[in-house]
C-alpha cells in the first residue's frame, strides 16, 4: 500500500478541528447513536500504546442511579475545592463555572487504565509504567478529535476522588481510574476554551515553554 | 464566528491520518525545517489541559555531546530489559528490535510537564494532580499527529530512567520527564505498528476493552 500523503487544505482542516475541539460541559439531552459510539470507541484504539500494550478499558455507564452517584460525588469534590480557594473573588468566580455535563450528556463513561496488561509483552514500561496511563490518555484524545469531527462533543471530568469513582464502578483492582467523560451533542461549538471566555485562564504563547540544551 | 462542519470526506481523511501514525524509530537524516518544528509546536499548544494550565515545556537538545549521552544511557537501560525477560525466545526477539532513532533522527524534544504550573490556578487538579501530566501527553500526542499530517515522523522513547535524563537536561526541580520524543522524516511509512510487523505484540479488537454497568 502507498503511504498517503496529506495536502495542505486537510492539514489546514485539521488544525481547525484542533482549534474547535473543545471540554465540553454544556450538552443537549439528544442521544448519541449506538453506531457512532461504536465508531469513536473503535478510532480510539488507534492511538499509540507502549509496546502495543492498548491498556485502555472502557467503561460505559448506562446505569441512571449509578450516574447520579457519580455526579453527586463530583459536586461534593468540586464545593470542597471551591473551599480552599482564596477568598479573593477566585472562589466565586470558580463557583459560577459549570464544571460538568454529567448529568445531561446523554453518554457517560468512565476510562481505565489496566496496569498489568496481558499485551506488550512489559516492552518500553520497565522504568516508565506510568506509560500505561499515559498509553490510555492518548487513547482519550484520539476518541475526543474523532468525536469532535463528527460534531460530537467532549468533557473530562478530573474534579473526583479516582478510589470513590472506582469502586462506584466496580472493576478490576488493576486498573487506575484515569478519566471520567461526557459525550452529546454540545450547546454552543466554539473555537475558545471556555475557561479563557470567562476569564478564568487563557491561552498562553509557546515561546514561553519552549528551551533549548 | 459560525462553528465548522467536518464533511465524511475529512473524517474519512482524519481516521486515514490515525492509521498511518506510527512509532517510528527508523529515521532519515534529513533535517527538518525550523519553520515546521515551530508549526508543530505551536499547533501543540492547542492540546487540552487541565484548568487550561498548559503545564507542557518543552527542551530541544541541539548539544550533539548531550545526544550522545541520552542514547548511550537509553541503550544501556534498554539492555538490563533485555536481561530481565525470559529466555524463552522473547529476549532474543526483544534485541532484534530497534528501539529508538536517537542518533539519527535530525530533531530531538524531551517534554517536561511542570508540576506547579502558574497558569490554571489549580482547577480540575486538586484531588488529580496527574492531570497536569495527562494534559502534557496530549500536547504530545497533538504535535505527533500534526507531524504525521506533514510527513514528520515521530518516536516516543520511554526506556530510560527518568531522573537520570532530567539531570542531563538541567531543568526546575518541579519539571516531570514525560517524554523523549524523536522527530524526523521516516524511512518507511507504515499503516501497520512495527511491533506487530516483528511479530511483538498485534492490535487487538475494542470489543474485549468494553464493558458496561
Amino acid at each position: 500500500m502507498t503511504a498517503p500523503v496529506f495536502d495542505p487544505a486537510f492539514v489546514d482542516r485539521f488544525d481547525t478541528l484542533l482549534h474547535w475541539r473543545r471540554d465540553v460541559r454544556h450538552f443537549s439531552t439528544a442521544p448519541v447513536s449506538d453506531m457512532i459510539v461504536r465508531e469513536l470507541l473503535e478510532t480510539a484504539t488507534l492511538a499509540p500504546s507502549v509496546g502495543n500494550a492498548q491498556p485502555w478499558r472502557f467503561v460505559r455507564v448506562r446505569s441512571l442511579p449509578l450516574r447520579e452517584r457519580i455526579a453527586a460525588h463530583v459536586d461534593g469534590v468540586s464545593e470542597d475545592a471551591a473551599t480552599r480557594l482564596p477568598d479573593d473573588g477566585r472562589r466565586d468566580r470558580y463557583r459560577a463555572l459549570k464544571l460538568h455535563g454529567i448529568r445531561e450528556a446523554p453518554e457517560l463513561f468512565a476510562v481505565f487504565c489496566d496496569e498489568e496488561p496481558a499485551a506488550g509483552h512489559t516492552l518500553g514500561r520497565t522504568t516508565m509504567p506510568e506509560m500505561l496511563r499515559y498509553s490510555t490518555v492518548m487513547a482519550i484524545h484520539t476518541l475526543w478529535l474523532a468525536a469532535r469531527a463528527r460534531g460530537i462533543g467532549l468533557g473530562w471530568v478530573s474534579i473526583l476522588d479516582p478510589p470513590v469513582v472506582t469502586k462506584l464502578l466496580d472493576v478490576p483492582p488493576h486498573w487506575s481510574l484515569i478519566a471520567l467523560l461526557c459525550l452529546g451533542h454540545p450547546l454552543a461549538p466554539s473555537d475558545v476554551p471556555e475557561l479563557e471566555r470567562r476569564g478564568w485562564q487563557a491561552r498562553e504563547p509557546i515561546a514561553a515553554r519552549m528551551f533549548e540544551r
